[in-house]
């Protein structure tokens, strides 16, 4: 028997939904005008709001020491009037990226005179769980309604506050301009049952996407009955040639690892080619070991090593998300090849060669989202790319691979016009 | 503890899946001459050994029997030199199809000069589980090598000698171009148990796609690590306007519903205005009477019918496939599309209007993988669409929905260009 607070939560989580389902009807009609105008004038009121917003920030940030938080984490929730003025800014870039509803991908007519349309419509309703950054709520909820989407924010408690002040802002004025408020709902309990109630709902949500630890991941792919967009691991990598030039690939390496160790672009793993490792190990181990970095490699390069702890089996799939990086020799672009599509989770990949034909073949080979040639793996990134805001990365082979976008949130549908057409 | 016949099953499967993603590291290289040559000169040779197919075929048909076939299966099953010569057909045509493989889909140079290639790509490995028709055998493994994937081959036993017999010519041709023949492997146990085996393999089978009933696509979506590309039901409506053409209505509806009742884009439910179903209804009764069609319609239908049965709330979300069609009067456009977004298995959805506004606003929120204006339900299929081959057909909204050909079995990774680029 379910207890009166588990049905109060599940049908709470239901209404939730179905009215994120029926605010979708209505979205996937907007003009690109209506959205636009939406997103400039919800940037302006942030800003002009940004007094109420403090003030709900101060709820959350005097919670902050009753939850634990850490200082990274406090400085996260902290809102500013510039960190405030940073979030109205997103929204106004937002506006200015290109509509994927409505385009046109392909159509024909056909010889028996039936016109065929392939054209890019939204998902529907988008569930996103995510980590307790006041900007995320709001950058999603941009995201969300620029390319059709309903969406349910289900945010950390951490930010509950700030998150509902700046939901606030956008749902009233979505309401003066006609789009309806439901588009964009945050999820008000703090259960951490709510999160499974939304994930049985396929007949309302579309698309579930998890953002945080692989555990919260985990949990979200073996219960949700819907798609799920996600990646769990990036363990990238970068293959040293023979023909790489040396000093570029220190400096490739030290931003690929040391940059921002704890991304999911960040560089775990090294593969250097035999004929070049005891020239260029020693120089690695020196610049790393200035950066606090240990060195963990196979046998063979701990000749080559000071230092080197010897890796084992696990190394070789660990993403260490901190100063540990692994190295493997190899004595050829196949083996190299080889080596990272069994060990790589397929996040990025990178080869630092001068050689053309090295390069074209690893960007062949190499089955990962994305394959940097002679750059840091650090540019796999939305921004980087050219794409303007994302929602999240998918190291999935189906539907999206990569950063996910505004065009990365949609589906499409075939409309076919005809004057009586029957088959014969 | 397994027993021995079942550690046998598992590693033959394992076997069978783990070459299959050493081929499609092979396949995703390959050019579209190469493939093509191969599917040309496969189909010239399933022509010469048409004699040693149609024997294979014998040994089939000798069995059907024993396997109890109705009719309709084995007329399904038999191959004749005309039938042979449609399948060699069938691969000249894939030959003539665009190669999705390389398409660059898009492509900038970022301000830093960083050059991003967004590329067209193999899914890898696809596992197909299939009726037994030896035609799609030939089909299937055609579009996979075409689209640069592997492809495990998971026919009925009813046909596993003719599905060898075609799998051997077009093996021992691949062999001959340099195409790995592990390529396109067929299934040589009709052991039950090996659909369960490899449905757990996905660090080697990127995509299952489950072909035949609904309690098979059931088990596989169950079962199954890794993405399914699938469709349930095809409950597909047609709404006759206000403004339709009401002869025209007739001869669209017949088509929809009567030419192929047992098909997924065949007619189940039609939604009827108000204003015109007095007159409307006797003469489709009329029609449907002579079709042998039973009406099901609601209360209100009744006083328009002589011989309609009362609809219950099951029939609006049934997939009769047979010799019933379900009536639904309504009093708007809105509550048209409200009734069929609520009910439809957003296959195929039609509306009969001759007024364009109403014809835009049922394409753009009845939310379908196919929406036809003042045509049959019955053109949402690969061919119909311009798309040529198709391996089946997809209700699901990501990543393909829809009639899914080459372009379906792709997926794109990023190739980032540098010139020792670092993240700032």
């Amino acid at each position: 028997m379910s207890t009166v607070a588990e049905n109060d939560l599940a049908s709470y989580c239901h209404s939730v939904a179905r009215r994120a389902k029926v605010a979708s009807r209505l979205l996937c009609a907007l003009s690109t005008e209506v959205k636009n105008h939406w997103l400039i004038e919800s940037s302006k009121r942030l800003e002009s709001s940004a007094d109420q917003i403090l003030l709900a920030n101060q709820s959350d940030l005097a919670n902050a020491s009753i939850l634990g938080l850490s200082t990274a984490a406090i400085d996260r929730l902290t809102l500013t009037h510039g960190r405030i003025g940073k979030i109205a800014l997103g929204l106004r870039e937002i506006a200015t990226l290109p509509d994927p509803i409505g385009e046109l991908i392909d159509g024909s007519t056909r010889p028996n005179g039936l016109e065929i349309s392939k054209v890019r419509v939204p998902l529907g309703v988008l569930f996103f769980i995510y980590e307790s950054r006041p900007n995320v709520t709001a950058d999603a909820a941009a995201i969300a309604v620029k390319s059709g989407n309903a969406i349910i924010l289900r945010g950390g408690k951490e930010a509950i506050h700030s998150s509902r002040a700046i939901i606030e802002v956008m749902q009233s004025t979505a309401c003066d301009f006609g789009i309806p408020p439901d588009a964009i709902q945050l999820v008000e309990t703090t259960d951490r049952e709510a999160v499974g109630e939304f994930l049985k709902l396929n007949q309302w949500i579309d698309l579930v996407i998890p953002r945080g630890g692989k555990s919260l991941i985990r949990r979200v792919v073996a219960e949700a009955t819907m798609p799920v967009l996600k990646h769990y691991d990036g363990n990238c990598h970068i293959y040293v040639d023979q023909h790489a030039n040396l000093g570029m690939s220190l400096q490739v390496i030290e931003n690929a690892k040391c940059q921002r160790m704890g991304v999911c672009n960040a560089l775990e793993s090294l593969v250097v080619h035999r004929s070049i490792a005891a020239n260029f190990l020693p120089k690695l181990e020196l610049q790393m070991s200035g950066n606090g970095v240990e060195l963990r490699g196979d046998v063979e390069s701990q000749t080559h090593l000071k230092k080197g702890v010897l890796a084992t089996e696990d190394d070789w799939s660990a993403e260490y998300l901190g100063p540990i990086l692994s190295i493997r020799i190899v004595g050829s672009l196949d083996e190299a090849i080889a080596h990272i599509n069994q060990y790589s989770s397929h996040h990025t990949d990178g080869i630092m060669t001068s050689d053309l034909s090295s390069a074209r073949t690893f960007a062949t080979l190499v089955d990962s989202a994305a394959v940097v040639v002679n750059a840091s793996t650090r540019f796999n990134d939305g921004g980087e790319l050219g794409m303007g805001a994302e929602i999240g990365i998918s190291t999935d082979k189906l539907h999206a691979r990569g950063p996910c976008g505004l065009r990365e949130l949609t589906t499409y549908k075939y409309i076919v016009y005809g004057n009586g057409h029957v088959r014969t």
